[in-house]
């Protein structure tokens, strides 16, 4: 709060140096919390055009300062102050929560001045790209959705050298102690930090009951990493001339897209591609040239220098950083030009070193084996390495009071490095969670017996596949799962439900139908409530056109948010419909959310045959039944067969009363409905109908 | 040039007021004269913020005073400075002219600050309706496009009270010495008045070279005319009860919209609906009661009045003004509310008299031989009300250096009114042009012998019928007519080209043919250019929903241009490519423009059979021919089999070189052509395609 209320006061006192009149448009959901100002005009087209000093000033005053409660210091992470619910505590309040995807950057930029271009500086010198205090004028909207968790896309600083697309990938993390300094806010003047901001959106957060959870990334980093000059040690090192050539070795005799298990080893190590790859690599710099390494970090350091860091060291040695590629054998992927992997031990794989040793001497090098260290582990940890990773967490919590991580591609970290991750966060914070990026269910128990909390899961993969089944496996499967996992059908990698068969109908159903999945926890990709078609980037599941997913003469036709400046489109003609939908079925939701984890209150419900395509659960709470059912058809208007014989019998008794509480379709007529003599009822849906019934 | 320089010096005065940051958006069409500004910014969509003091001051300064003569008075009408080219005197300059049909109010509409509304004061307190001052912006532009005159929709005073839409018609004037306030733009604050700033578009249409034209309408006035005040007798009128159900009376064994001529008399009289219409007449209110009259004028003039002239009658008399209706005998069109006649002659129509002795006294009544006083005149004319008729164009001749006018319904005018009204004019400025309101070919000679320069023509009626044949009929017919007549598409009271059968494409076919038709003058309809879909008027041959033709969620949708908040849609994507190409068949078209007007030198050309789908002419100027060919097939390209044995045979002669020198369409392929030995040439056409060939 105290840092709200710095935020507030640098912006009215920047508002006095910035008189007249203001053509400065937002979208009308950001305005929704009863912003009057006589200078306020309502657009037709669903801008609203503001003074930007008074909209921010009364956002922060009106929608967060006022509802802070006395005595709660919302600073501090979330839980801190307030009692965790019995049963729920080592932060598995994540399984009641519901998630919001965002990545500042992304979702809080809009073209302010409508120019067409998303500017660092517009018209009016201040910031079209989004910011930390520009994403507080979403959080009215997502709590009003029921949003109770923030989970943010990486926010630290990332590399510009080489930068993918016009603004470069948060995910080239740089420096993990150093915030992305592109989401400080101009409109604060230059007084206030835009870690100051960060801490202010914590609080806002916090004030209206939201948890923040960050994205850390502790396997990979940039190739341009600020840890170079410390550090060379950490990193892997080739030629520079042998960058061109860089990739992924081929190992003949095994299949594509393989993880790499020890077992593989032997062919590994036969392939001649790996024997030429692995030839590639080189001692570090400055073990090399201990002497050149001080000169250039001497010119790394004087005032006048403007080159990065791996810029000198590719002008004084001729050499850089290996670049990463993915961590499965025969993984069709190109390398990952930007990021590097982590030397997490000082030797090569225990399990490899039989085959190196033919070899004669080998400098450390970037292999599946390598990058999938969890599976073949050193044995000489890189301590120093893994003490600067496990702190960063605890950074992050004394400073910004976050509540939670996901930890990126934390399946391919050493397991004694992930405990202690886990368990310094927990030190600072038992309540802290964790999310894995752990896709494949089968690895939910083994998941949760690390100390994660959930796990990804794959429902961006499955649910979007309804005609093929995929969404009934995985709604009837997630129950049974030994650790909560996402529901969702998009994630920042994927593509968008929009822009898949079924489009908007399919958007409405499976968010609509994932505030319900058993044991599951919602997770909503910033731009989906907005039928968003664009995918913030291409990286699982895309087809080869998926970034052309817009109209040619869109602003962002080819722009990928990941990269790119990229503003969703907050004009969708039902941005409000859709976002009062979610409402009213989240609140259902809230009212039945103790029987969506509880297996023995939830009712699978079953249809006139197995391959019928509608799926539903039916949970009890209260004396009452909660029926959700989805015509899982997006092309055709139906009637199901929904067949009740599944539940207890004395809700099927004489005097029982059926009726319906909510349809996703304002096309749907509401029916009476009755219980035949066979147990079951048949309903019409519309396409992609969720309706929801209760008995009482 | 002195109203110019006023003008910009009032707005360079505003623009000390008024500093800040503007996003004021303007079309980049109107942004064509290289106006340079730290503050302009050019979006991605077609618009360009700009500061708008800086943007018209500039305007004023680069495009008209910078290009004005020394010694020339720019005031004053535009041949009062210049020879006029011998054979085209008395108002014949028109015969070479480039029409464009200009509504100010509409024409110089945008939404400069984007919220989606025409507001009267924007957020800048700036008018988004259209001004004489941004009107100025089209004629860079205009010019480029080898427009020469600026013929303007009606810009006097037009009444307000139960106006027709959001503004009301400008054709329901209620003081022709009076301008249009509305156009009064407030960049210049409260030094200048409307009457300068029109004066000021006449200096810079003159400085380009343009002439200006007026829309004069005599036969009709607003039902709230400021002449009712003084000139009660003027009018027609019937008791206030008696306006629901007004209308035109049925006339049983007479077709429908028949020329009310004098023969039909006894059939009209014989009407019961006639008789009974007739009698709902009475003496005007002045006449009935002078005492009431006088207290009734007392208050009209009283300093706290409030209230319209006509409310005022209403309130003391229950009488009101008898509204017109189609000067045709059973014309289906409603009664025009808004309009009534003047009384053009004292007592009833000569010819009527007869029917009406047996009635007793009737008071002075419209009907169709009253309305079309022309062919029924009466033996008493109202000498003062001709005499105020014809001193309007003097006064906007001497007020404002106008160059011509069109007469609205002139043929519905006394013939020596006319006379009366064109002697007036010319006698101001000999070379005052005169176009008639005249639709009908077969009265061009009439039309000519009578004064007028040029007849509006049924162009609109049967050039977008290229189907059916009348484009044909009426290209090759234009060159035998007497009067010149207006080569053009649509008008303001027609549908839209580009919302007929064939949309842009017969927009681009016609636009360009236009330009090139034997003895006609082109004419642009306002927003043509810019392939306008939504007419200005539903007047004439409309469609029933021919006010829908925008997209549903299109901010003018239903919106008409005569009476609506109403501007073009100026982005369209064509817009620069329509342009260039129009500026490149005008400058062959001025090449060539002798022979257009000379009949001896113009050879229309066949095709392989007379119902081919094409029309063209071979023009001989300098000893060179010059062919224009137009395929009329709007939906399919085409070879046409064009016949040149109709051309002087020294153009077929071996020797000659035959080429193509313009396509309208930019996906054509400009051939190799050769002259096949029975003098034909085959050519392939894309749809609507207008190609320009040359043999020298």
């Amino acid at each position: 709060m105290k840092n709200l209320e710095k935020i507030v006061k640098a912006i009215e006192a920047q508002s006095t140096l910035h008189h007249g009149i203001y053509n400065y448009a937002i979208p009308d959901l950001w305005d929704n919390f009863g912003y009057q100002s006589s200078e306020k005009i309502v657009a037709r087209d669903g801008n609203v055009l503001v003074n930007p000093y008074s909209f921010y000033s009364a956002l922060i005053r009106d929608v967060f300062l006022k509802n802070a409660a006395e005595g709660i210091d919302y600073a501090q992470s979330y839980f801190k102050n307030r009692p965790v619910e019995p049963g729920f505590d080592g932060g598995d309040w994540i399984r009641k929560s519901n998630v919001y995807s965002m990545m500042i950057r992304a979702s809080g930029s809009y073209d302010h001045d409508r120019t067409g271009f998303l500017e660092d500086r517009n018209l009016y010198r201040l910031k079209d790209t989004g910011t930390f205090i520009k994403a507080m004028a979403l959080l009215p909207n997502l709590k009003k959705m029921g949003i109770d968790v923030i989970y943010m896309l990486p926010i630290a600083k990332y590399s510009l050298k080489d930068k993918k697309g016009e603004l470069g990938s948060p995910y080239g993390v740089s420096n993990f102690y150093a915030l992305d300094q592109g989401l400080k806010d101009p409109i604060t003047g230059d007084s206030i930090t835009v870690e100051q901001e960060f801490k202010a959106f914590v609080e806002a957060a916090h004030i209206l009951g939201m948890k923040v959870i960050i994205d850390i990334i502790p396997r990979t980093n940039s190739v341009n990493s600020d840890l170079i000059a410390e550090h060379p040690d950490w990193f892997y090192w080739i030629d520079l001339q042998d960058l061109p050539d860089y990739r992924s070795p081929m190992v003949p005799g095994l299949k594509s897209a393989l993880p790499a298990r020890k077992e593989y080893a032997k062919e590994i190590y036969a392939s001649p591609e790996v024997l030429e790859h692995i030839q590639k690599f080189r001692k570090n710099p400055r073990d090399l040239d201990a002497k050149t390494w001080r000169k250039m970090l001497k010119e790394y350091k004087s005032e006048t220098n403007t080159k990065e860091i791996l810029d000198l060291v590719q002008e004084y040695f001729e050499m850089t950083i290996a670049p990463a590629f993915s961590d499965c054998i025969n993984d069709p992927q190109p390398a990952w030009s930007d990021v590097t992997y982590f030397r997490m031990y000082l030797d090569h794989p225990t399990a490899s070193q039989p085959y190196l040793e033919k070899l004669g001497t080998i400098e450390p090098y970037i292999l599946f084996d390598v990058a999938k260290s969890s599976l073949n582990p050193g044995n000489q940890p890189n301590l120093p390495l893994w003490d600067m990773l496990s702190g960063i967490i605890p950074f992050y919590q004394k400073q910004f009071g976050i509540d939670g991580a996901r930890i990126d591609m934390g399946h391919a970290l050493p397991e004694p490095l992930v405990t202690d991750i886990i368990s310094k966060a927990r030190a600072v914070d038992p309540e802290f969670t964790f999310i894995a990026e752990e896709l494949d269910v089968v690895n939910a128990a083994e998941s949760k017996a690390k100390g994660y909390n959930c796990i990804i899961g794959d429902g961006f993969m499955r649910e979007p596949r309804v005609a093929e089944g995929l969404f009934n496996s995985f709604v009837y499967g997630a129950m049974n799962l030994e650790s909560p996992l996402f529901a969702c059908g998009e994630t920042h990698d994927t593509p968008r439900l929009s822009a898949r068969n079924g489009e908007e109908t399919l958007t409405r159903m499976l968010t609509i139908f994932n505030l319900f999945v058993p044991n599951a926890i919602p997770f909503l990709n910033s731009g989906q409530e907005v039928f968003e078609r664009q995918p913030m980037n291409t990286g699982v599941d895309c087809r080869p056109n998926e970034a052309e997913m817009l109209d040619a003469n869109d602003p962002f036709y080819g722009k990928l948010a990941l990269f790119d400046r990229y503003a969703f489109h907050y004009l969708h003609p039902d941005r409000w419909e859709f976002m009062n939908l979610i409402q009213d079925a989240n609140t259902i939701r809230q009212r039945i959310l103790p029987a969506l984890l509880d297996k023995e209150k939830t009712f699978p419900l079953g249809f006139s045959a197995p391959w019928d395509m509608a799926a539903g659960f039916a949970y009890l709470h209260e004396e009452k039944m909660t029926l959700v059912i989805a015509n899982t058809d997006m092309y055709r208007s139906v009637d199901h067969l929904i067949r009740l014989d599944n539940l207890p019998a004395t809700f099927l008794e004489n005097g029982k009363v059926i009726r319906q509480i909510f349809s996703s379709d304002n096309q749907s007529v509401w029916p009476t409905i009755e219980i035949d003599p066979y147990k079951n009822i048949t309903l019409r849906f519309e396409k992609g109908e969720v309706k929801i019934l209760e008995i009482v």
